[in-house]
């Protein structure tokens, strides 16, 4: 029954150095250990590693709740970094383009809104593009204190409260750790609806979990399928003990390789305008996953062919600081250019005709390829059949797995983010929160020598 | 009358390097040089630098011809690279968010959709929406003959023709050089309205020109304010002859510094929604303007606070290869978190109360700043107002400025981009364009070197 998998991923692997082939080879037994290592964890269900496991999840739960969001006008799911990106990816790549924008009929679920950013422009915007009487909000926060979501949930709650009074916690749902938190007591004191995101997954790593699939079936994806491309894309790599035969194996030691020699950017250049948000969602996987102890290459987020009218330039003749992922899609709605050129004036395009848009698109992927390898630019060039379920799932575990093994390779925990603590004690302190007083000071002292120099235009 | 800037910038400069101030002083002569060549090529309207005069241009014809555009039911402009990323941020700072989908009484004008990227998928959904009876196309390149851009237009071209006859050229306006081009050559003989981009302007220049400001004005943009904010700019730098006090002489200068010191990326984080596209502009100026005999640093397009739940630990405590800039804005539309938390288990959240969201996107903004300070990356404060059409401006034009002057200091010439000529070289022998078979052997040589490696999942 099951579809099969049918990617190519290759590239060429240019460096400074020429025995990068032979470097890979030497780095063969570490990856080797770190694959065991993971696949280990993962089935120990260890802190970090649950994602591994969320391919053979059982679904029941997260359906029943789907079905019930599917009966609203709207959904506003409000949740910040992993939880929205994946979200964002998932519409992105998966529902028609303008989806909010279709009437009923042709949309396949409600509309779906994001409160993410702490915009009071968009806030504002997403709330009078609703009415809250036939609107679901889903509040997504494992830790159920990250303060963007909080100050939206505040917001939205005493809004809805206020209009629908004690059917309010009707229209919400709750997506936070199973046990512990204030949504999750939030939940219980008020009986709204609530799903758990299993406590071993990471934000960045939950698009697989209730954080990612809830709104995703509601919206009429189909995340059996999903599921269905990741369990593929696991067994697939599990199978594979080489690494010119893993492609997890062989990108991850590519991208430690390259780091090694200097080039300290990942760049990530689909092409086609529903892989915009792919790029965004493995910024979020590689960047924080990544950037520690000195170490991590930059994800630097691209779109073909938008992008060769912007940053091609650069990757061309500017340093050779960068390995350059491409994806290029099969399989795209075909529509025709037109069979024959009318205008005289216009005879010049006749080396269009019989092409279709999507021709061009990826006869645009394999010219920049082949241009960029000109140059002696590395490129991986990774190809999918279509847009669709099976491959977005199958691509997103693949990520996953590169990027879990890079950080195992260079002995860095792929799983945590300390980095980002300071910025959240700072933040607490000027909100006033009781607890972080101490903290003001600093503040004020490290944002002073922002006026190391200071013009006033 | 003239309402006046006041904007801030300024920044911690850290570096390895104790003495970078000392450096930045050094280069004081070479940077007043830079501005010297700059202002007389800029008067002689010199190939490329007919930006700098922008400002003082009179708009009459482009405001007749928004006028005109204004009375559709929607414009789709079609356009590529510099040919719709200026639109792209007008429009998502200068229009309410979800514009598209606001029904006609809140709207300023006509809806407004690009067909930008060579993606079948977009192309037939910006289509579905329209009423082409209605609507305005915009066809915009410079040189007139952009592939995708040429690809959009003449299959539009046949659906209009096929539906309206003789009538469909003047649902047409050709934004093109004045005298040359196919497109130019089509405007003549269907005698459709037309409008020039000036000669001496490039592509990732022109978004003062018609190309930015036509569509701009027609969807309710005060154009007249955008070039007020950039005239104010331009006589506030033309005024300041000191590295520190000219802003664009002193971020042109650490940026040429942190590159020398091995900085590689400038990452441009704006705090608010409404630059998100913003970023994607300065992309492709700094990008493509740089990227060139192995120098440029890579643009990295960031957004706060969203990009602090997926960027920020790498930019603490990932390998100090950045200049981070970010933008902050100083009035947001106030709305406010709730002025008292009623519900017990929510109690922990009461420091929120009393605080706008607002508020709590510019604490970020600066307490990221100073977590950023105290790990010692070196960081660029830039503040505004608000984001209006008149801030808008000057920074449109102060980026002009400070990119055209890195590039000048860099003995690089920021106006052309030589590095994309092979990609279209080989764009047209796939495509079948006669004159260009030779390449197409070339494309598939170093397309296989891509099968270096090559698994098929």
């Amino acid at each position: 029954m099951d579809e099969l998998l049918s990617m190519s991923i290759g590239g060429a692997i240019f460096s400074g150095n020429s025995s990068i082939e032979d470097e890979i080879d030497r780095l063969s037994i570490k990856i080797e250990e770190a694959d065991v290592h993971l696949r280990e964890k993962g089935r120990d269900d260890a802190d970090g590693y649950g994602w591994v496991n969320l391919p053979y999840q059982d679904l029941t739960k997260i359906i029943e709740t789907a079905d019930w969001l599917a009966r609203s006008d709207a959904i506003v799911q409000i949740g910040i970094g992993g939880s929205a990106l994946g979200n964002r990816m998932l519409v992105n790549a998966l529902l028609p383009p303008f989806y909010n924008e279709l009437e009923a009929p042709l949309r396949r679920g409600p509309r779906f809104y994001l409160l993410e950013n702490s915009d009071p422009a968009t806030a504002a915007a997403v709330l009078n593009r609703i009415d809250v009487s036939k609107t679901a909000f889903v509040v997504v926060s494992k830790s159920g204190s990250t303060t963007e979501t909080i100050a939206h949930f505040l917001w939205v709650w005493q809004i809805v409260r206020d209009k629908l009074g004690n059917k309010a916690q009707e229209h919400f749902l709750v997506i936070t750790d199973p046990k512990k938190g204030a949504l999750r007591k939030f939940a219980k004191a008020t009986g709204c609806r609530s799903l758990g995101i299993p406590e071993s997954v990471g934000g960045r790593y939950s698009v697989l979990t209730s954080v990612g699939l809830a709104t995703a079936a509601a919206v009429g994806i189909d995340i059996e399928k999903l599921l269905l491309g990741a369990r593929q894309m696991d067994q697939r790599l599990a199978m594979r003990q080489q690494t010119w035969e893993n492609p997890a194996w062989a990108l991850a030691a590519l991208n430690v390789i390259h780091a090694r020699l200097g080039r300290n950017m990942a760049v990530m250049m689909p092409y086609g305008d529903g892989l915009l948000a792919f790029a965004e969602w493995f910024a979020q996987l590689w960047g924080e996953s990544l950037g520690k102890n000195g170490f991590g290459t930059t994800p630097v987020r691209a779109l073909g062919a938008i992008d060769q009218h912007s940053q091609l330039q650069l990757y061309m003749e500017g340093p050779d600081d960068k390995l350059i992922t491409m994806i290029d899609v099969q399989n795209r709605p075909g529509f025709e250019l037109p069979r024959k050129i009318e205008d005289d004036v216009l005879r010049e395009f006749d080396f269009l005709c019989d092409k279709t848009l999507g021709d061009l698109l990826s006869i645009e992927a394999r010219s920049t390829a082949s241009a960029l390898i000109k140059a002696g630019k590395p490129v991986v060039y990774l190809k999918i059949p279509e847009i669709s379920e099976i491959y977005v799932g199958a691509l997103v575990f693949f990520y996953e797995y590169v990027t879990a093994l890079v950080g195992l390779l260079m002995d860095i925990n792929p799983f945590d983010q300390p980095g980002v603590e300071q910025g959240k004690r700072y933040i607490y302190s000027l909100m006033g929160r009781p607890g972080y007083q101490e903290y003001e000071s600093e503040v004020e002292k490290y944002f002073g020598i922002c006026s190391k120099f200071e013009i006033i235009v």
